[in-house]
């Protein structure tokens, strides 16, 4: 299900780089915070998450408008509230979600090199993008990465009528040797709220088990689904295994929202937003060469699966997206004219040198 | 879908736990680990987990042919063979699973409380019975507890013919302050194999999304779901989000078995098993008063949502297994004959007193 090409144009990811770059710093956000922001987003789309990539950066879409409004901070106080020798509470002072997501992150990684393993709560952040970028930030040091976060209201209980918590996404990333990553970012609904808004764009139908109306009956339009926010967790019904879905997506909220304070399943509003990171160094359990060689034989395993009918191979999480991404770091990302003039009009009003297109 | 109650005759839950203790003592278990074994099995049976309960104790049954033939060591010599302040890898000794299962959570608790978060793998144990087990050790300490295992071979990737991992559950228990705890454990599965078997003892379908027969095609028919040995990860199917099923169920394969040096996934035998534990002080992260304070109020907002047509209320993870464990730890644990004869069988067999009748 893609965007047909025709709209579509080629931009280099380290151009489109430089200008999210000196776009974060005409918001007064200093420059080391700038390129974790626009590396964040860049790699989103790369990686083919374009839901999570520039398509967020138009003067009315999120961080732009956050950002000029002044309500997501360019020069957040970002500080430790509370730490063990494994463990720590941060305070994102509403700043950007992705430079906060990026700290945490290095700091869980700091933590568990010194003590084995670590976890690293954070209150008070917004959006932070693709939680893949956070968990992949471990891979380097041999560790497996961890990032969740909660998110705003948007999707019922099993047998609920009405939305009482978010698409609360889960990442995890594990080093291998010579395979690719396994990486898996998925969130605990049955599909990602921006896969309704893709089916929306394109007029198709949505299957059944990912959305019901604001009669709370299950609906395939994928419009009246968007505006009805009453997404199904993972499973879709009692029967396919939704109480599975619903309740990983209660664990991120206790893990994100009520172990660091910012619960949003309480809260109508979708901000502030609560993060959960861990690092889980490999050595701490076994030499990092062996762990790395025995991933590499546990993905040819799955991969060697014979496939069913009408299907040419059995993927392993994450491969996809390290294709897309040799794809579009070679060839450009492909962004669509729509996306495109909303990166024109942030460079048109506040003044961005602008040399996409 | 509950087997009838004519063959079932109530049983006291301390009753079944003296006769289990006599009888693991009777293979040379020591009291301690055999009282641990006879309470993993009997809190089993108390919250409805019946698959992972005394169903699995007569004389050719998992744990008493292990047990008799000495294939799961009835001393084991439990060690340790790599920690950090906030983690260790054991060795198991092909012991009893929930024995050691106990243990490893005993450490991973142990350890947080001195470094703040603990993480503890375990190799070459056997089979450990319910998850819940040994997550719930946690909520006594105030910690959110994990556990871990993977399992068997007995389910296809998403679009893959063959079987490659197991159902790989995880748990996850989160202490409370006035509300039931909630307590996630779960299948990676759309459904737990228990469930199929369960559906063939009754003779009834089972739905789609649960399982494909030797032909990798949908079966809603549990003989030829249980003799195929095809479950699918949850979701059902790619649309129904199964690679996000799949997923979860290689992450408890890397977590209990890559990192642990027992990976199942690579080997057509059920055994040995790895498992995964872990352990986070609230305190390390939050005032545990407050967390819990807060998870109650979560809890209550949960419950609170209208449900659909056709449903009485929203559930909480762990809410049925709790309300059935006040039912059962009251009246007695309803066994059904053909689980007694099994046991009456044991008594027999290796000369245990039998009273349960």
């Amino acid at each position: 299900m893609e965007l047909s090409n025709e709209a579509m144009t080629r931009v280099d990811h380290r151009k489109l780089r430089r200008y999210l770059v000196a776009s974060f710093e005409k918001f007064g956000v200093p420059k080391s915070d700038a390129e974790i922001a626009a590396d964040a987003l860049v790699m989103a789309d790369l990686r083919g998450v374009d839901t999570h990539g520039v398509i967020r950066f138009s003067p009315n879409a999120w961080y732009v408008k956050w950002l000029s409004e002044g309500s997501m901070k360019a020069k957040p106080d970002i500080k430790i509230i509370r730490e063990t020798a494994s463990s720590a509470l941060l305070d994102g002072d509403r700043g950007i979600g992705m430079v906060i997501g990026h700290r945490a992150m290095e700091l869980a990684i700091q933590k568990a090199k010194e003590s084995g393993v670590a976890m690293v709560g954070v209150r008070n952040s917004r959006h932070f993008g693709m939680s893949a970028n956070y968990a992949m930030q471990a891979l380097p040091h041999d560790m497996i990465g961890i990032a969740m976060t909660n998110a705003s209201r948007q999707v019922v209980p099993t047998f609920g009528r009405e939305a009482r918590f978010g698409t609360n996404p889960m990442c995890f990333a594990v080093p291998v040797d010579k395979e690719l990553p396994f990486v898996l970012d998925m969130a605990t609904t049955t599909a990602a709220a921006g896969k309704l808004e893709l089916a929306a764009r394109l007029g198709k139908a949505v299957p059944p088990g990912w959305a019901l109306d604001q009669q709370a009956e299950q609906t395939t339009d994928p419009r009246t689904a968007q505006s009805a926010r009453r997404l199904l967790p993972l499973g879709g019904s009692r029967e396919g295994g939704s109480h599975k879905g619903y309740g990983l997506a209660i664990l991120v909220e206790i893990l994100c929202g009520v172990l660091t304070g910012t619960l949003t399943a309480l809260n109508a509003d979708q901000d502030p937003r609560g993060h959960f990171f861990g690092a889980i160094r490999i050595d701490s359990f076994r030499p990092a060469g062996e762990f790395k060689q025995d991933m590499d034989r546990l993905i040819r395993e799955l991969k060697s699966t014979p496939p069913i009918a009408g299907q040419e191979r059995v993927y392993v999480a994450g491969e996809i997206e390290f294709e897309t991404l040799q794809e579009r770091a070679e060839h450009g990302i492909p962004l669509h004219s729509s996306v495109l003039k909303g990166l024109r009009e942030v460079s048109e009003k506040f003044s961005v040198p602008y040399d996409l297109e």
